[in-house]
């Protein structure tokens, strides 16, 4: 039996998110019956993240054990060709034993696309937030930078959340401007894990800093309250994006 | 009665083309139908350009005549208010009595997105042509060139056009790579005016010249030759981006 690991990339628009559900496809769902068809097993999947409905993926990986005979760097085309091209496999290898996508996770980077223009944008649509009103981004930047460091982020968790702890540790926040679309924001976060909603609860209070009803300096405080009544709103799921998993 | 000018860019996805047709629902049918909702009048628009199916605009210029009363820059916010996501209007202005989106124009540039990745991408999926083997990308760059300047270009027409002349002068042709994606590569073509489909037989003639199958020093052959069967095949539609439109 060999334990094989897998990198992905999705757009998760169409699907309920990663995890399997009754009601409705999911990503997980999806890769499993067709892993199941190409290698005759039941194979079943551990993602390294059970992302929402409508948000995507650049660089997923998961793992899953299998005594297939393909050549295990062949799997990637043997499963794309069974997929819908919005899920595509990009690389496999056999991971050591132990190995879990999930649990093995030493870090995560996700960003968040906000689409800061007068006007929607048609390509950036499910790709983003759209926030047609100005946003002071130097504010966002000076926010950001608040958010590094080992913390008690409960302020910045939806509730649903099974967690031992609510201390994480935020390696790296910050908020750029696209070269080619001044229009377009990426809030960027890296941090060992993340709770429930976290990327998104941190871009909705970000965006609060912008329109100015959240100043910079409030963050500090605003995480050691505890109190998700003083973070932002949590931003729509199809701006975010899982951008690199680390090992 | 004003005449007046837009600026729009679409997502052409799901519509079979700009121009209005009994069997499927165009991108000026539908402009056409929330501008008469809007003003009360029978409104007929001129697009700059006939995109065919799956063709998208980041820069689309049409005009229409009207008494509206709504001052004509808030016209932009009216219309996409009825419109769905994947058309926006940009900007409106009055423009001169004889100005016609079509024919005032004095060049457009278009843009053509191959995703030149081993596995495709699902973000760039209807939004550029997936080769997934190796082109020769500065074998690209140079037939490109040898596009520039003034020719008879019936070799890279489609049937079906109705031009007085085949003769027309690209300004600038270029092929470059994606500074985020090293996959994504761009054909840039910049012309006085274009014959039916002729970007999409440029791109696929660059394709060819990627792949070996032509030379880059053939090109003026090509051209000169004025044999279609000599240019490479016609690049599917959902590559092609009308990127500007010159006055």
């Amino acid at each position: 039996m060999k334990n094989i690991a897998m990198r992905l990339t999705y757009d998760g628009s169409k699907y309920h998110g990663w995890q399997y559900q009754k009601n409705g496809v999911t990503i997980q769902q999806i890769l499993e019956e067709a892993l199941s068809e190409i290698t005759g097993e039941q194979i079943k999947v551990t993602g390294c993240s059970r992302t929402d409905a409508g948000v995507h993926a650049i660089d997923y990986v998961m793992n899953f054990k299998s005594s297939v005979k393909i050549p295990v760097d062949k799997l990637p085309y043997a499963l794309n060709y069974k997929l819908n091209s919005d899920i595509t496999a990009l690389e496999a290898w056999e991971a050591d034993e132990d190995f879990n996508a999930r649990f093995s996770s030493k870090g995560k980077r996700y960003e968040y696309k906000i689409w800061n223009g007068k006007m929607r944008n048609p390509f950036f649509v499910g790709y983003s937030w759209y926030l047609p009103y100005t946003l002071d981004r130097e504010k966002m930047k000076e926010a950001a930078q608040h958010f590094i460091g080992t913390h008690d982020f409960s302020a910045f968790m939806a509730a649903g959340g099974s967690q031992k702890t609510t201390v994480r540790t935020i390696r790296n926040c910050s908020v750029t401007e696209d070269s080619n679309h001044k229009e377009l924001i990426t809030i960027a976060v890296e941090a060992d894990a993340f709770l429930y909603n976290m990327v998104r609860i941190i871009t909705g209070t970000l965006a609060e800093v912008g329109t100015g009803k959240i100043l910079p300096e409030e963050i500090p405080d605003i995480i050691n309250s505890g109190d998700r009544c003083r973070s932002g709103l949590t931003a729509p799921p199809d701006g975010l994006f899982l951008k690199k998993v680390f090992y």
